[in-house]
């Protein structure tokens, strides 16, 4: 089967409506596609653009959030298969609450009251990023522990940018594990503490990829440290995350569920 | 009306459903809820667990991404009105495509082939951010300029997070507008460049809650540099985005489509 273009077009952002086509198409095996996602599509004239380029594709297909059935109608034109996520889902939510929908009520995102927070939980991060500001810990949501480059700051960046979380993150260096030991400070935060790991082999990948050909990323040298860590993590009853073959996203979610 | 309880429940990470629902119910005005993501519900008894939970609270709804029509049978078992994304969805896409869809077949995240691309763009944003690494501005995709707190870590990191664009970031310190030129670094750049502004007003209650009743905080103080930085962007031509009403995935969405 050929790749086929698949437009994601929304009235704001499209982040929604990309999420949505990936998860949908993903049960479609066999089917490729190329997604391009047409954002700020908020207008009967922006449709018309849209719906122009769409029509000059040949075999595309069409996800859309857009909440305006005017501006929906006018991307019908394009002539290409077209699933609208609250055209589709809206009319049984509708039943359920007897209540119709009013297009254009609102919006997913924009200036959303929790942005002040998201924002502080992100300075947080990477004040508390890599063992920096020890003394901060007990403002920490969450501490994520673990040897050096296995995937500790940008799962807590993803935390405090989605979640609003204050992650801080401490690495356990090969000094530390020689001692056999959690780093002192953290001992006042066990409950907070969670350890990820990888398999030896992935973390020499990407040790490799920054220091070509060092004793830091050779397989036993991460082997070993690994080993270290994981035993100091049951010792302290510290939960641990095997992120091997976990998206940043799927790490986020488990480990916000560990906190309930 | 009173609040609800909206469940989302998803056999990975939740993070589509939600986005679906807050989408949908955004279109429901008075609608007033308070939302619950069960995430990684991907056995049979794990969704019998999360029945039981909904069917024990009154007035509950439920949104779904559940690839299994078995997991999605006994969820619906709780009698809570259930809007499954893929059942509403799926059916118009199969028609349209002549082709069923493989329950189970995919999931949207998982060790995505840019994991690493994004791993690194992280780790280039965390380098060259705040004016660091001035060397490395020609390996950036995009560099973000503005006054202190104009919101360029954050919105960086999200794009270096979701999308792997290498951003990096570059403040406007008052000497620097004092002399009235860009930093010299940032000449060779201009195309890349992107400036963020914000409302004063804003910016300084964003400075306030740092740095309360300084001069740096004020709203003089605010007002000028951001005036100082605006004649700059428009002198080099610089496009400029006002952040004041927008979430960091609006920023982010305005910012990859000024790429195209």
């Amino acid at each position: 089967m050929s790749t086929r273009i698949v437009y994601c077009v929304s009235d704001h952002t499209g982040v929604t409506v990309e999420a949505v086509a990936k998860s949908v198409l993903s049960q479609f095996p066999g089917f490729e596609c190329s997604r391009i996602v047409l954002p700020f599509v908020d207008s009967v004239e922006k449709a018309r653009e849209a719906a122009g380029r769409i029509a000059a594709t040949p075999g595309a297909l069409v996800f859309s959030t857009l909440t305006d059935p005017a501006a929906r109608a006018v991307l019908r034109e394009a002539g290409a298969p077209l699933f609208d996520a609250f055209e589709l889902i809206a009319p049984a939510v509708e039943a359920a609450l007897g209540q119709p929908a009013v297009p254009g009520a609102g919006h997913t995102h924009g200036m959303a009251p929790d942005y002040e927070a998201r924002m502080a939980a992100v300075n947080f991060s990477l004040a508390a990023d890599d063992g920096l500001a020890p003394q901060r810990l007990a403002e920490a949501d969450l501490i994520l522990v673990g040897v050096s480059r296995v995937g500790k700051t940008p799962t807590a960046l993803y935390l405090a940018l989605h979640f609003g979380l204050a992650v801080a993150n401490y690495p356990l260096t090969p000094d530390e594990l020689a001692r056999d030991a959690l780093p002192g400070c953290l001992n006042a935060h066990l409950p907070r503490l969670r350890g990820l790991t990888l398999d030896p082999a992935r973390l020499a990948a990407i040790r490799q990829a920054r220091y070509p050909g060092s004793r830091y990323a050779s397989l036993p040298q991460c082997r070993s440290e690994l080993v270290a860590a994981e035993a100091l993590f049951a010792r302290h009853g510290v939960p641990v995350l095997d992120t091997t073959r976990m998206s940043v996203e799927e790490i986020a979610a488990r480990l916000r569920q560990s906190l309930k």
